[in-house]
């Protein structure tokens, strides 16, 4: 008896791509953060309220920096809305960011725009775009 | 005689495509803003600071919102980095942005991505994420 595997949508594939990013952001796990970006000079980050980052060394010390300083994060999507144009790919949606420190913990609204190219290796994240939403509750608690 | 127009590549073509949106967006003009985007209901833009805006009606009224409360606008770009991925390209730059008003005037530092699709009219706009930047000199003088 054969089972045949669904195959994803390219839809269903990038939506996939960007929970697995989440899925890492979540991990605190650097390998795993590696997993999901390409690794060139022509990847781009901007974290919420900062400045843009650009090559993968840049946007990876960077993750290794947040991940350093964190003791959790949790992050909850809404509006996730998504458009697949050939081989590229990208993710607008809303992200509740609730990250724990050592001290207390922030939680934030966060608009995010996440591009991802195709390759044979599935979708990999090419350019992240976040800003804080103008209604953030940002909450610092000690 | 004969002569060779030079023809652009894709690169070209669409850092072309990012200069006449930020000539648009200088002009205040509705109807040279509407030629630049594609007009459909998968387009998004968020305006610094400013929430997610679905779909070209949406994005269309802000931009009519915006031009109306202006008197003139000037975009300075720098760090502007381009991406081709088949029919899809996108621009991340850095905009300083001065705004005129009726009084006085508003100077910000913006970091941007704008996300094109090619079409048989050239690059369209689709996306835009831009995002105020933490050093901007916001100095509203009356």
């Amino acid at each position: 008896m054969q089972t045949v595997a669904h195959k994803l949508s390219p839809e269903e594939s990038l939506r996939a791509a960007n929970t697995n990013f989440y899925a890492a952001f979540e991990s605190l796990d650097l390998v795993q953060m590696e997993g999901v970006w390409a690794h060139d000079d022509d990847v781009s980050c901007v974290h919420a309220g900062s400045e843009l980052l650009l090559g993968w060394e840049e946007v990876r010390d960077r993750w290794a920096r947040i991940f350093a300083n964190a003791k959790k994060v949790r992050v909850a999507l809404s509006c996730v809305w998504l458009r697949v144009e050939g081989n590229a790919g990208w993710v607008v949606c809303t992200e509740r960011v609730t990250t724990a420190f050592t001290e207390g913990f922030d939680d934030t609204r966060v608009q995010a725009t996440n591009i991802f190219v195709r390759t044979d290796d599935g979708w990999l994240l090419v350019a992240r775009h976040a800003s804080p939403l103008p209604s953030a509750a940002r909450t610092p608690v000690q």
